[in-house]
Formats: structure tokens, sequence, C-alpha cells
């Protein structure tokens, strides 16, 4: 299909649409901007719409906000990198029944500064909504951002923040699944691997967390253990087991990696799973059933649909939802048991 | 470390700020938003910023884009999911290096438009730069960019765009460097696994072409097999080569988890890798290490550094580079040779 070629050379103005359509500079700045109240006939905003396009002439996003003192963004300064698939696919969704709403989505590419620091960096955007980690949110940041007249700052966490309405995305529940599904299987000693790459601690300790609860509740021991993603220190690790009558007879690798990784040193050292040892992973990666013996691994599915979130982040926006009793769980997790535990 | 805490009650506006300051609101104005070439004594800067801080009173983005006419935002309107933890790593880092040059960076949730709609949506934002897929791209979008002054635009593709200037992303070179090996391993037919999951052909094509080319020039045999990730269907298509005299004795098999499953179904159906069929994956991800045999997969490196790229980006942006024979290889291919080819 043809496209509309507008013009080159300088940028079109709103001068030139007005004169194209033969209204006054004002009225296109109305009819362009959608300002509210404003009684101008279905005709003007057509001759004004079809002057605009046949120049390819585009409002400025901030005069809008600065005419309408919103902006319909919803700001979300998060990073990318270490989110990892599900997160950024379920993150796509979002953005698009936002989208659909009316919302302009922005990942904002601060995805560090914490405090009333980063709080005044993102509000200079003037956001309708504001999603970030509940880490990154303190008190002075979040009066700072209900100052500024930013309707609604959300909260994503493992747990509810004092502070802000929270998105729960429960790690804990992660570990706790895997300990519940072990605790069944009549397991006294679960060794916990704790990834040593920098970053995942945030992950691993409410992981953990989840574990050592279930196992209290059940009488069963719980052992962290640091392990960096190599042969060489997994084989170290499994040779002390095999030579350990109190060895763990349970694992729970953090994730579908490190359960590989651990289950291969087990094989190595003539350790059977799930005879000797059961093991568990976690994001029941394709790898998963591809194992032998098959991986038990813990799914995260997501709970509320992407329509869902975005229509409450639309009615926080609009209610301008600011109590932190609102809290929304994200994921439930799930057990899916096959053949190594 | 205590945080400075703002009045609460109605947002704080210039005006508060001048009154505190003893100063005219358009000094507030000046002083806050940088203006340029304006003489402001250090004295009454520094009394405006302190009385800014005071009453947590934050500039208005938009105010100041006006006031300059730039935004100093690098739009990249680009998905998340399927872009990979590679990817997605090297995004956060030059996020992070275009920052440290003064730059916004805003990933917009705007990951599907494209042609002179999608651009009119970007030009609203006034961006210093955009980097976006190639095949987005039109010729009357990359005009309406240009006429609405955006200084440059950069495509992101696997070849260079005829239109601006590219960041290439070579995932021809990946099925390359898989055939060349095989080649040097004398291989004499080569299946290349397509994966059928919607949205990977933008891989799996040019991974292909890759292989079709260099086995071209050393008289290979090039066999490509749609395949979900499926193990009945995988051990379907090994029974076939089991039964087959002429079956491929090699397999790029498009990554290391289709390595994975075609490894385990040429296993179950007692083919011998390496000595049947080599297998190749790509991604080199942390499960090839720990597959018996180890599994020999092409791992992509990045060529320049985030701060390369930035610098790169931010010299665009002042030249207003337009020119399309401007290339700049972001990654390059390697092999990583184990024992299954």
């Amino acid at each position: 299909m043809e496209e509309p070629t507008p013009r080159t050379g300088r940028a079109p103005t709103s001068v030139d649409v007005a004169r194209l359509a033969g209204v006054s500079q004002a009225t296109v700045s109305y009819v362009l901007n959608d300002a509210p109240g404003m009684r101008i006939t279905e005709a003007t905003r057509a001759k004004v719409r079809e002057a605009a396009a046949s120049l390819g002439y585009v409002p400025h996003a901030s005069a809008r906000t600065l005419r309408s003192g919103r902006s319909d963004i919803v700001l979300m300064p998060l990073p990318r990198a270490g989110m990892g698939a599900l997160a950024a696919a379920h993150l796509d969704a979002l953005g698009e029944e936002l989208r659909r709403l009316g919302y302009k989505v922005v990942l904002y590419g601060d995805d560090r500064g914490k405090g009333i620091g980063a709080a005044r960096d993102w509000a200079q955007w003037r956001p309708s909504a504001i999603l970030v980690e509940a880490g990154r949110l303190t008190r002075a940041a979040v009066r700072q951002l209900h100052d500024t007249g930013i309707p609604t700052v959300v909260a994503l966490g493992d747990a509810p923040s004092p502070l802000v309405p929270t998105f729960v995305f429960d790690n804990e529940a992660i570990g706790a699944r895997a300990a519940e599904h072990l605790a069944e299987r009549g397991r006294s000693s679960i060794a916990v691997l704790m990834p040593r790459e920098k970053g995942l601690e945030v992950y691993s300790r409410p992981r953990l967390a989840g574990v050592s609860r279930v196992a209290a509740a059940h009488g069963i021991d719980v052992q962290p253990v640091d392990l960096g993603f190599d042969e060489e220190e997994a084989g170290g690790l499994v040779a002390r087991w095999a030579a350990d009558p109190h060895r763990p007879d349970a694992v729970f690798a953090y994730n579908d990696d490190y359960a590989m990784l651990i289950m291969r040193a087990l094989e190595d050292a003539g350790l059977r799973v799930p005879g000797d040892v059961a093991v568990v992973g976690a994001d029941d990666l394709p790898l998963a059933a591809l194992l032998r013996p098959r991986l038990t691994s813990v799914r995260v599915m997501a709970g509320p649909t992407a329509a869902d979130v975005a229509e409450r982040i639309d009615a926080m926006v609009r209610d301008r939802s600011r109590d932190p009793s609102i809290v929304f769980e994200l994921v439930r997790a799930e057990i899916v048991v096959r053949e190594s535990s």
C-alpha cells in the first residue's frame, strides 16, 4: 500500500497547518492536542486533521503535556537484563494492553537510581503512573512523587510495600512450592543452591526463605550452599556429599540450569537421582523435560492476564490510588513433577 | 543517610521557588532548565537550586524540551521479549553509557508499529536519536522523522538499511560460522532446524542463509527442516533419518535448546554424535558444556563495547548523520568447538 509522503524541507509547523486549513493557529493546537472542553465543529476538526496529515505535521508531545497537565505516560524505570524471558514477555503484553487504554508505555533507561534523587528524575516526565521495584522507593521519594502530582506509584516486589500499592512477584512461593513437594516425598534434608553471580540475590534469598519456612514446619533440615556455575566446583561439592553419611537427600537448585549442573555432577559421582538425592529446579525451561531423569521444576504462571493488570493500573490512575494495603498478586508458582524427585 | 523531605500538600511551583529564592520566576526557569546563553551569577544559581531542593520542586521535562527545542532522548521502540539475555544486557550497558553522555534513554513501549504512522508517533517525543529495527522503517517514515527535525535515525538489522545508518546484528554470520566448521570437519550434508514458533523467522532465516552460502561454496548439501520444540516430533524426524542411507551427517540446530532436543532424539534412536551425525548449536548457553557429548555452539560476542556504541550514537546526533553507507557491526560470531562435531 502506498503511504502518503510528506513534503521534504524544513519541519512543518502548526502555522503551516493553520494556513492550509484556513483556521487560527490556536484552533489547530486545540484540535491536534485534543484540548478538553473546546467547542469545535467536526467539520473544522476534520479540515485541521487533513491539513496536518498532508503536511506531515506532528503535534509536540511536550506541548500537549504542558497544556493538559498530564502525559498519559506509564513510566517503568526497570532493567531489561536479568528480567528473564517470562517477565519480559509479560511486560510486553502489559504494554500492549496499556496502549489499548490510551497510555504511552515508557521503559525509562534509568534502571538503578533509587530514593528522592531518582524520584525527581522520574517526576520530570509527569507520568500518570510509575511502576518500579519496591526497594528503590523511600518515604521521601514517594512523598516527592505524590507532591509532584503523579496520580499513582506502584511498587513491584516480593512482598507488599509499606509505602504504596504493590504488584507482588512472589519468589518466596517458588522456594515454598519446591519444599512442599520434597516434604511430601519424605525428604529430610534439603541443600539449597545459592548462585554466586551478582544480582541474583534478589531472587535466591526469597526462594531460600520460602524453602526454610516450609521446611521448618515439617522438621526438615535446610543448608544453603554457595555455588558458582562451574562443573569442577559442583564436582567438589558432590564428592564431599558422596563421602558424607549425613549428606542432604534433596537439592533445590535455584533454577533449571543449576539443576542440570548438579545432576551432571551427581551422575559423575555415582549418586542416583532421585534414589540418593532428589533434585528440583525452577523456571521449567525447555531443557527440564529433556534431562534424564526428567527434571521436576517449579513453573511460574501468570496469575492475572495482562489485560487485568492494565485495567488495574488504569483504575489506580483514575482513583489516584496510594493505599499500601492494595496488593495484587502477579504470578503463581506451580510444581511440575517429573522423574528427578 | 537521611534524605531531605520535601513539604507535603500541593505540588510546589516555580513561583514558590522564586519567592523563596527572592528572584524572578523567569530566573528560576532559566536556572533550572539550563537555558543556554543566560548570564546569571553562580550565587543566584545556587540560591535558586537550594530553594528548589528545599521545596522539592522538579522542573518540567516538557517545558525544558520546548524551551531548548531538543529532548536529549534516545528513543528505542523495541520489544523486550525474544530479545535474548545477551541483547538485553548489551542494551542496558548501552543505556548506562548514553546516560553518562547526558542522554535520556527511553525504551518506548511501541514495539510493533512501522511506517509513517509509527514515525509520527515516535516524532512526538522529539528525540535526539531513534534506534529501531530496519524492517519498521519506510522511505516516507524516514522522511517524516528527518522533516520533524530528528537529528539521526539508526536502523538495527541483519544487513545495512538503504535508508539510514545501520547497526548490523549479523545472524547470517551465525549460520556461516556453523557451516564453515562443519565443512572443515568434512561433513557433506547439513540439516538446518527451523523452529516453528512464531517470531523466530527473523533469526532462523538469516541463519539458514548463512549456512547455505558457505555450504554452496563447499559443495555441501543443505536441507531446512521445520520442527516444533517437541520430543515426539524430533523422535519421528530422527527415526526417518535412521532408516535413510542418505540421511544428513550434520545438524545445525538453530540454538542450543534445539540442539539438546535433537541430541536426545539421536541418542534414543541409537545414532552416534558426532560419529553418525555432528550437531552444532548456537548461543553457547550454560547447558552446552553440560551435555554429553559436550555441545559445539556458535557464540555471539559483542564486537564494540557499549561505550563505543554510545559514542558513535552521540557523534551521529551531533553530525545529524543520515548517510545509509554508515554501517557499524555490533557483534561477531565465534564457533566454540566441543565434542558434538
